[in-house]
């Protein structure tokens, strides 16, 4: 058989916003079939989001209903649809959260689209993408190391490169949840001195032993502005990457300099929110960013590459272990990124669609 | 006698912040000496900014106390301290809001100090400012249009160009204060559309006269922002400079596109404030600024002059109306600036300093 | 007939650059069919460039031989393939110079492939394009106005937006040519005091009435250069959009300022080439552009519709007399773009393609 | 004695343009005296960079006759003039090269006089400077090694950063000398690859350890652009930091990818010159640099500072051993920089002024 045969049938977690609590149903289906400019990819394994809980709770927006769960994930080229160069065939690549947005700046309708949301995702042996949303990604990363990129990876690259900063410049992080690691990594790489909140010690060493200059205790009650203030002889941070959101907000402007940049990509805490006062009177520019393009993914990799940086994996679940995984993203407590294994590419792409999984 | 002579005496209007309201006293003081780099300014008028109510009322964070109040005049160099080209001298300047901000981004010690609040201002017939915060104006202003520059029409200048928008692009600006007339002024210089919010069909009759493409009524209930969607195919308009805070900022967000720029200015109105998630979920870049740098300043004349334009003056009080000036000013209702005239500078500098004005 | 009848036949202008001067030829050939993503577009006009000269010269590097001459059309969708929007039937576009140049920075790749050398181009009665690139053009636009801008008009934006300069601020332009005439107008649409340079009174009187503030005598031996330091306060403007290379650049250098902009678009001329030390020791940034992007493309098409601007076109030729219109671009002299009516795509989309032009 | 001692006279090194090669004369001068605004600084070492060749023959335009040679130096302030807090007298600085260019863009005025050329250098064994011009340097340098910063590291700073480059792209360095070693440094900081040419194997070795990816030689027709093509996959570079001007701009503008940035910082080399239609086809960014600003210098110390970065140096002499110094520098050969050694600013800033050194 080939991915192209019709009979070809592939298993996939799917969501339905509307379904019991998580929302997660393990079923077959058959394997799309690329169109015109289309790639079909085998996929080896996917990550898990924050985001993912609130898809499956129906607090994202308008979904696709069912769809296939999952942004992250990364394999081989298995397929090609018309117009799409043949010899892509087995190249590994991982597929961009937001097909659709190539290049340029962020509209509307470049976001539209998201894997797992209003196409299907990667909790799936296969997923068709468009050709230029299937990116090459670093040779030296595994398929379990590839797939945290789309989402955590590409947020905190993105986050990173919009802070503006140049070497030697301080950079506030805040936790140790998977955007923030891959700041910390990236932040470092660009000649940066990262600061950074972590809720317990273990965290605290770990992100320390990772590059972080100064960690900060972020439990109830503490008070990390005042800590950054004294750290930065009264300045400030020169840029905070805000994770929290309501819950972080009030602190991450007053440790920021005046002037600075908050990159908000995260909305997770509660709390007071946003003073206006605080931004305007300091001057600070606030960036929400959400996630990135197909060419800042091209530019990500090629900076991992060049480092050979590894993305930090807490856990690896198996494929029937799906629920599992979002229970533990759920629970917190992680330091980096939870994967699931859907299958072993590296030998090769030969295996067939359809002698995998079962109906559950 | 010359602006050296220690016996000079000046009329001016002080300010302190723990005075009966509206803290406003006139009397005579000294006129003060240039130091080295520093220059005499004999004021010829000043404008009023909502900022000096604040000032008066000791809502302004900490000041020099008393104070002479006021930061934007505008007058005759006549006289300069050492190491200052005394060509210099008869030289038609407006000061800089922040003498101490020359050039490049801004930072907490070059926002220090202000006119009018932790240095003394314009409300008088003499200030002393650094040479390089005494702005050199265009010539075909007189010094009451000049006076209009310092604070409100840099915070436009600022903010219009830090919007960062391309001709054709659309631009929302609120109400008919200074800061957005002037802002639409250098709007449509630099080719953007301009959709403005207004009180009261004369203001939106004023503002349209002055090149706004659609006005839109602000009043109590009115939702502006689903009317900018509607007028942008949906869209929203592509930048949007924001003077109420926490009244306006909720719908200022609605209004702009995903991927805008909110330029925030003000914090004046009352309101639910800022919602993160929707700064994050339509990728906004929210840039809080204060008026800006003295090169910024000289900028902006270079545009002022190249098109010949003219700010907008609502009305005009003598020295010895300062109160009735900030009263007009609280009572809300104008278009354009409020402007305090001092003196004839275009009669020449010649006039003595010290037969002006009584005590009070 | 539609045009996905494959017996539909069009006329078209075809150069071979291995052919006889000037290497024209009028000739039938089968519509083309859009693929998928594709659409066909039905031409109205096309304008004319001096690259249309070195192409059918052979002096444009590698190009498809033969091929359809021409890179800058505008008319109507007459048909889509598969995955476009059949909506887009009937729209008004203009083919983007560099189809596969949809947004974000320039590369090689998304350069190789331009109308009318590497692809067949628009001097024809139909043209296929990806359907990104093609771009909706203002509706205030005849076909003829339209077809101006891919290479001459968003070459011309593509510079002004690179020479990053604010109201108010000077640009120096050369000439009347097709690039210059457009500049002129987008910037005074964006506040710019401009200087420009002309080879007769006529033309000078011209780009005056167009907006241009002074206009100076390019002739042999003119040192234009030394009056722009003369209107300038002896600084320099602020930059130049540099048209003839080794024939003007070594002008260009001396005539802006330190830390200024040249953005130089084209090498048509002779002369002693350009000296780093000039480059270097004024602290010039010189930019090298060729035309634009898609997003580009759409961004000037905002900018033209809001200010209503008019292309400037110098004359107009019949489709009979593309050869005419070659040597009337060689001869020099005109103000503005030469353009080739094809069709009066006014009177609807509806008329067949199979009934126009005969065999040479 | 206090260094406002009238009579207190220092040793210096002078050079007159008009003077016979190398044109450098050691005498004895009164130490100068801070006037308002500026400090005296008490120097520990110098740097040579080639400009000081040019300048003691005549060959850097417009000079003070007769002056003090060189631009870089670092030492400690002995003294303040009016309106500097005089808590700055024992902090450790180095001097910028362009003391009245505080911050923002080049402009002539900002870069009309530079140390060593229109202003008295720093081979002496005071120096006095604007205020905002002496700025601290990173605490773990020597004066040796501060005194490599003022020209040569921030060239290399400015230049690294005006490539506007990601971590992950490509930089393309020449050679082993002053700029090209900081910029290799800052480079890899910054998480650039950098390709780096040498001229002999021995520099290779060291380029290598100082972290260049690939090393090319850069001998007497060798063509290292056809190599960086075939290293970066036939794309070129991301940027090039060009030092060799006529003799190294050609093969720059071939190595340098479509679309990517050449900065240019020295034209030393003899060759044919720059062609500018390699600029504009291959959509090229030029940009000449000289030096940068005070503020540009403070960014550099932070990230010297945060990354404990040494700059290299080649070779050490004494005050006595300026000439052979100037001659060390012309021999060439020499991989980072050339110090002048003046004084063990470690020991205190007690010592007299007028105890060292002799008349000549």
């Amino acid at each position: 058989m080939t991915p192209h045969d019709t009979a070809s049938r592939m298993t996939a977690w799917q969501v339905d916003p509307a379904g019991t609590r998580p929302g997660l149903r393990k079923l077959r289906l058959a394997v799309p079939i690329p169109a015109a400019g289309e790639v079909l990819v085998r996929l080896g394994a996917a990550s898990l989001n924050y985001r993912d809980l609130l898809v499956s709770r129906g607090f994202y927006g308008a979904t696709q209903r069912p769809v296939v769960a999952g942004s992250d994930g990364a394999g081989l080229i298995a397929a090609v649809g018309d117009g799409v160069d043949p010899a892509r065939i087995g190249q590994r690549v991982a597929g961009a959260f937001f097909p659709d947005w190539t290049d340029g700046p962020v509209t509307a309708a470049r976001r539209a689209r998201s894997l797992g949301a209003q196409l299907d995702g990667v909790l799936a042996e296969y997923v068709v993408l468009p050709a230029q949303a299937a990116i090459p990604v670093p040779d030296h990363l595994s398929d379990s190391e590839a797939a945290t990129l789309p989402c955590a990876g590409l947020t905190a690259w993105h986050a990173v490169t919009a802070a503006g900063l140049q070497p030697g410049m301080t950079l506030l992080l805040q936790g140790a949840g998977g955007v923030s690691v891959m700041a910390l990594l990236f932040a470092r790489m660009a000649g940066l001195r990262v600061l950074q909140t972590a809720s317990t010690a273990d965290k605290a060493d770990r992100l320390r032993a990772l590059g972080a200059e100064h960690v900060l205790a972020s439990g109830a009650g503490s008070d990390w502005a005042t800590e950054i203030l004294a750290l930065t002889g009264g300045l400030g941070a020169d840029a905070v990457i805000d994770i929290g959101g309501p819950g972080s907000l009030a602190l991450s402007a007053r440790a920021v300099r005046v002037g600075g940049t908050i990159v908000s990509v995260g909305f997770a805490g509660d709390g007071p929110g946003l003073d206006i006062r605080q931004i305007v009177g300091r001057a600070i520019t606030l960036r929400g960013i959400t996630v990135g393009s197909c060419a800042m993914f091209a530019d990500m990799n090629r900076a991992i590459a060049a480092a050979r940086l590894r993305p930090v994996i807490h856990r690896r679940f198996s494929f029937d272990e799906v629920p599992e995984a979002y229970a533990c993203l759920e629970a917190g407590g992680h330091v980096g990124k939870i994967v699931v294994e859907i299958a072993d590419t590296e030998a090769g792409a030969a295996s067939s669609a359809d002698n995998k999984g079962s109906e559950p």
